[in-house]
């Protein structure tokens, strides 16, 4: 019974793998370099979007954005003239709690691919299934605010493991929290040594400049294929 | 296709209900009351329960712990002299997201039911698939963090929706966010009007008195059969 869970699982992340290489081939061909954005429910990817998304330099950025319902997030982004598609994931009883390749593939020919360089596609707000699905992204960038506590790492282990970069966010509130930032980077270590770190707050805007270059170096590196 | 898969889903459920009523009839011969206690990853769950589970008055409190991976909140909460068992969900690639019922079920014969009075089944850090499997309990606690932003209720309606009580935690930071706590009260009425809710910091204290005579009158009421 256990064996036979474990592998319809690896079954349909097989199956999963296989139509995420097709997404990536159609963005490759389009010149489009893609972002899987993903962290807990709350931690501040929309708002860190909004930070950016209308001038990263030389890059027209679209958002596909995921949500088990509603569109209050792809409104608050539509607000700054950049193209944004909505995808819901509630079909079933209470929805999905992910994005999988097969739901950003029903959504190609909603996305202007012509008209961005860079697609970010926001995840569902949740630390477990969406780093098991990989969608077609190039990087993979997570948010892990520091209200959430130094332990994330170490309880969900594959998020931080399969990440490019961390946005530490929300820093704005450390002198009110007991967090020990130092100890939440010793944990990172523990699982990703090399995922790069950014630390930001989206309220005061410390860090955003770093994080709109990080996603400028990353489409330019993605131009030159010097992303695997 | 899409309606095979939504087939699929609802006979999952349908066989979770089943272990989970099963699961319901043994905690009731038992005389032990269940809270399924459920978050977003860093809410503040196990810092809830550290304030209370040593001293609700009259009833012994038991903790099964559900996480992905490795057993920190067990071991911070087994530091209160409660029984503390440990679930982890880790078996396939990255995880299940949720515990379910025969998760649940598997874990019975290790759970001291005599000696308690009330089991708090902390659900995986999740507010999408927690909310839609059962596992026999008879009250739903959820923790929203103030710092999550007022709009959880509307995007996640079915774990909102299906909860007997919210604790709205970290109170105390909100001098320093742009929180409008009437707005998250009133997304929370727009899914579900008849959750009671709390205002409470597991930091400072506040509402801590609240929660723990909650907890009390529930298993009182249980006693009384006055539980659905």
């Amino acid at each position: 019974m256990h064996r036979t869970k474990v592998r319809i699982v690896e079954d349909a992340l097989d199956a999963n793998n296989t139509i995420a290489q097709a997404n990536r081939a159609d963005f490759d061909r389009a010149g489009v370099t893609v972002v899987n954005f993903m962290s807990a429910p709350g931690a501040g990817k929309t708002s860190l979007l909004e930070r950016v998304v209308g001038d990263v330099p030389q890059v027209r950025v679209g958002v596909l954005e995921g949500d088990v319902q509603g569109s209050m997030d792809a409104e608050r982004l539509a607000g700054l003239h950049v193209p944004v598609t909505q995808l819901n994931t509630d079909p079933s009883f209470g929805g999905e709690c992910h994005l999988d390749a097969n739901m950003v593939r029903s959504a190609l020919p909603e996305l202007p691919l012509q008209e961005i360089d860079m697609l970010v596609i926001e995840n569902v707000g949740n630390l477990v299934c969406p780093a098991e699905f990989k969608v077609g992204e190039d990087v993979r960038v997570m948010v892990s605010s520091v209200t959430e506590g130094e332990d994330k790492p170490l309880k969900y282990p594959l998020m931080f493991r399969t990440c490019d970069l961390v946005l530490v966010n929300k820093i704005d509130l450390l002198p009110h929290l007991d967090y020990d930032l130092d100890r939440f980077l010793y944990n990172v270590d523990q699982v990703n040594p090399a995922a790069e770190r950014l630390l930001v707050s989206a309220r005061t805007g410390a860090g955003i400049d770093a994080w709109r270059d990080w996603l400028s170096d990353v489409a330019a590196r993605s131009r030159e294929g010097a992303i695997a």
